[in-house]
């Protein structure tokens, strides 16, 4: 029911999501919001980021290719959001064996992310357990990453969401695992990259409501995987599933939900 | 008739169009360039920009993302290009509230762009008549923003042209309609920007001819209008969409833009 | 039998492929080596690019739209690459006609790149024998850059492939020619950008094996060839084309290989 009602959420409300992202996933990103029926912008520039992350509904930061003006934007959008109380996610592509990003990323954990998405090696490293994967592919398990995130999200108070063949999303103590979706997202630059902004653009559209931000990122999740679900039926090929997946985030309904597996699995952090 | 004589143009000279843009759209709009049969250079660093658009056809500067270094370039390009004659348009994105871009539009405004291209707000907000939109998206009609494109087109001697579901094109005191196109436009990252690319393509394979800046950008709504209306009723969604008028703009011939409504209405101004 | 060999390698392996590259092609330069089976990593900036060509397996430096922070990261990328004796693709994009990126070709060409990939007006330019291109295009045909191609080869030890309707590849004064292919990536902006990630990809791959660079050169062009080929058999456009090129690497195996014409011309050169 929570699923559904942040369905509607952004689809009536087109929350305004701030993406600072990296350059190789903007176009992707950007028209995977607008296919979800959110409203992005991209603003990285010093002397604005600040301004527009105070006004917009969410935000994603992204680490992907962290020039160093979007560095010093990053920092001054996630000031102002937390300041604002906006919801903000933050992505770290990569972290743990690039110098640069792994330490602008532990500036931004002081800032307290609503959200922080990443493949398991990404979050390993960021909780300071592991040196991160081969590149932006993930060298652990879901299952490796769950002490990190357990331990994120306490210290830092973030919902922590861990990508994988099932997603595992942490908070409070608790696991939900979500399944479905497709293996050709990993073939599709900015794929998971996407789904990071989608979390923004949902907590963003149910901010305000009873609704949390945990529930909101496992909304995104189950939205993500069933629009994917859904291309995959669809397509020939990683091509065309990149195409497939924007028509069905446009098309996909609350009846598309029911398939995905969802499972609160406490148990899973002892 | 000077539509398609602008349509014939494009193909047989395939101008060189300088553009300098954000980077959520600049891989959707060179796309956009090659379809329609132009050649597109994104040049955007200083030291090789101005040197660029004294030799190319036309030149778009849109402010999307406009970093420090693309900012110093477009102002390098911009000088070059009305040294040279050359037709430059000013896409003016999210002008208003956010004042890096709003003082950098300032600057632009007085080298006096051939074309300048935005939606209501936009065109408002660089008219000094109101503080911008939500984002990139419009708070404003077309009708509503008539006076300000007056304003900038009487001020600067620029052709305005307004983005709606019906265009206006405004230059010397008139205003021509452009109907058609496809409200999936405003689903796809680049919809609006890489109409300003085709634009600055049109009137670069038109300058010294007959045909003046303002029939090329009438031209160039109606090929775009023409080609989204063959696209969208090809597609199922967004992400189709947007392949889809890659495809139509390589397809479209004279034939194909007579179900665009193109109306002079002198009127619409008093 | 060789093409083969470093067909299996890239699927086998997954070359991790670092790629330095301009931002109008990053997107659809991943997604490419993301179908042919290699992992892409775009890393660009300073403190980072040096450190990860290093472990890369193969590296790319495009010099499509080289901000300065870029042409650090590409000297601090191709230093590391040289010194770990990984295989290196140098893509002097426009050069020739813009200075701070001829500049910057001369520098890198120190570094003597493990291959040089472009059009005959690029390759010429490089040489120092002519002032290149209209933008992005070729002024000249392919033969016409055999000499300079051979230039190039024997003062800095590298492979250079020239594009054209039919490629040329030249090392160690031999000529080897790759036809097939399709006219329509010159539609696609980045459908020759991403070949240079191509060829990086699969040096990377058959790196330490018997295959040489120039193999895995021809191989590159040959696999891209019939991915190409077999995507124009199924689009009706640019945009189609671009979407069914990367279904069709992912799709692509030793048999639609055959089909691509593979000469070994060592009297061109004469």
């Amino acid at each position: 029911m929570t699923i559904c009602a942040a369905f509607e959420a952004v689809r009536e409300r087109s929350p305004l999501t701030h993406c600072i992202t990296n350059t190789v996933v903007t176009g992707f990103t950007a028209n995977v919001l607008l296919a979800l029926g959110a409203a992005p912008a991209m603003v990285d520039i010093v002397g604005e980021a600040g301004d527009f992350a105070s006004v917009a509904d969410g935000l994603l930061v992204n680490l992907g290719t962290p020039t160093p003006e979007q560095r010093e934007a990053a920092i001054d959008a996630a000031t102002a959001a937390r300041a604002a109380g906006t919801p903000w996610v933050l992505d770290p592509v990569a972290v743990g064996a690039l110098r640069v990003r792994t330490a602008l990323a532990q500036q931004l954990l002081a800032l307290q992310p609503t959200v922080i998405r990443g493949n398991p090696s990404e979050i390993i490293a960021l909780a300071g357990l592991g040196t991160g994967g081969r590149g932006v592919d993930s060298a652990h398990s879901v299952e490796a990453a769950l002490d990190a995130a357990r331990s994120l999200a306490d210290r830092y108070g973030s919902v922590v969401a861990i990508s994988g063949p099932i997603d595992a999303i942490v908070a409070n103590g608790l696991v939900t695992e979500v399944g479905g979706g497709s293996a050709l997202l990993t073939k599709v630059a900015g794929g998971g990259c996407a789904l990071g902004a989608v979390i923004a653009a949902i907590c963003g559209a149910v901010w305000h409501t009873d609704i949390t931000a945990c529930e909101a990122t496992i909304a995104a999740h189950a939205m993500y995987s069933a629009a994917a679900e859904l291309a995959e039926s669809r397509a020939s090929g990683p091509g065309s599933f990149a195409v497939a997946l924007l028509d069905a985030l446009a098309e996909i309904a609350p009846s598309h939900l029911a398939s995905i597996p969802v499972r609160h699995a406490a148990e899973a952090l002892r």
